[in-house]
């Protein structure tokens, strides 16, 4: 019923995650409706650079622009080499960024155990992590996997990986979400704020 | 400290309506992270495509493919010319189609009238659908403009402009959604429901 182009705008957009077919369309009249600001094709652009542009970095697995030897992380000399932090996906490493209170390295595994999904340790940067670990000098290991069953899974997996090495394995605190209410927080979140809870100074 | 391929595609995805920063970069790892789909590719060719074919019909200004005298509903021999429905965005035309209801044509005003956001009678397609009306031998003028205060002072300020003319001009009736519960309804909407209530048969 819609022209072409817009149907198959919509169809595409409709495939990405948290955007159904009414969003999606939703987005595409709006890039007609402004067409004027060109914000149309500047994402055309920007989604062909995407791939070509970009690569994971062949030492942590982060996305690095194409080209680079390695990511910006790895490749800054003031990030502490002795401490690699191990997370899922890419987006976890600006989110761990912006807290600005890490200046080690990075390992992202791209993804987490899923028995449900088809998972395995192979399927994860896991041996190139071992690899990693045999090769260079590491002092600490941060398992910073989602505080889910998935990551929980995969953390528990690498400790076991990791229990022979003459290495400190850490994993992120649970507890309280900072700004949140202990009347809303849930049983679980709760109950592990309790068994870790700290001694006042 | 994105990959600048990455950290633009963001930018532009954040200027979506209802998309902020951490749902464009959410979207952009998600492309990322399942490249071997070539779906940002494709988005990319489409969102360059949307532009270049579509135009807005000569006619009644809903969007059609470049090329085409007009949109699909205008050269449709069997639609019914002495009715038309008026409406404010591209968008609503798919919806009243849905209804299976409408065998009309459409006249798309490209908004609606807003002294908050300086939108002006002749900033919309109202001339044109003067000319129009004076041109084709219209019988009925559906005013389907949204239910909203810029919606029915649009309605209101194009049934002053009609009035003189020799044609019937209604808007959609106002009421309890279906499927709805009266209970939940807004007062509003209740009211309505009360004032346009019908006798049953």
């Amino acid at each position: 019923m819609l022209p072409e182009p817009i149907q198959r705008s919509i169809d595409l957009f409709a495939r990405l995650p948290g955007i159904g077919p009414k969003t999606a369309a939703r987005l595409v009249f709006y890039l007609l409706r402004t067409r004027e600001s060109g914000l149309s094709e500047k994402l055309g652009e920007a989604m062909a650079a995407l791939m070509e542009g970009t690569e994971t970095c062949p030492v942590c697995f982060n996305m690095m622009s194409t080209g680079k030897e390695t990511c910006r992380i790895c490749a800054d000399q003031n990030r502490d080499r002795h401490l690699i932090c191990v997370v899922e996906e890419p987006l976890d490493v600006p989110a761990l960024e912006r807290t600005s209170g890490y200046q080690g390295v990075y390992h992202v595994l791209q993804g987490a155990l899923s028995p449900v999904e088809g998972v395995t340790p192979d399927d994860l940067k896991i041996s190139e992590l071992i690899q990693r670990l045999k090769e260079e000098e590491v002092k600490e290991v941060i398992l910073a996997t989602n505080p889910s069953m998935e990551g929980d899974a995969t953390a528990m997996y690498l400790q076991g990986q990791l229990s022979g090495m003459d290495l400190k394995v850490t994993r992120l605190a649970r507890g309280l979400p900072m700004g949140g209410d202990l009347e809303y927080a849930d049983q679980h979140t709760l109950l592990r704020a309790l068994m870790g809870r700290q001694e006042m100074d």
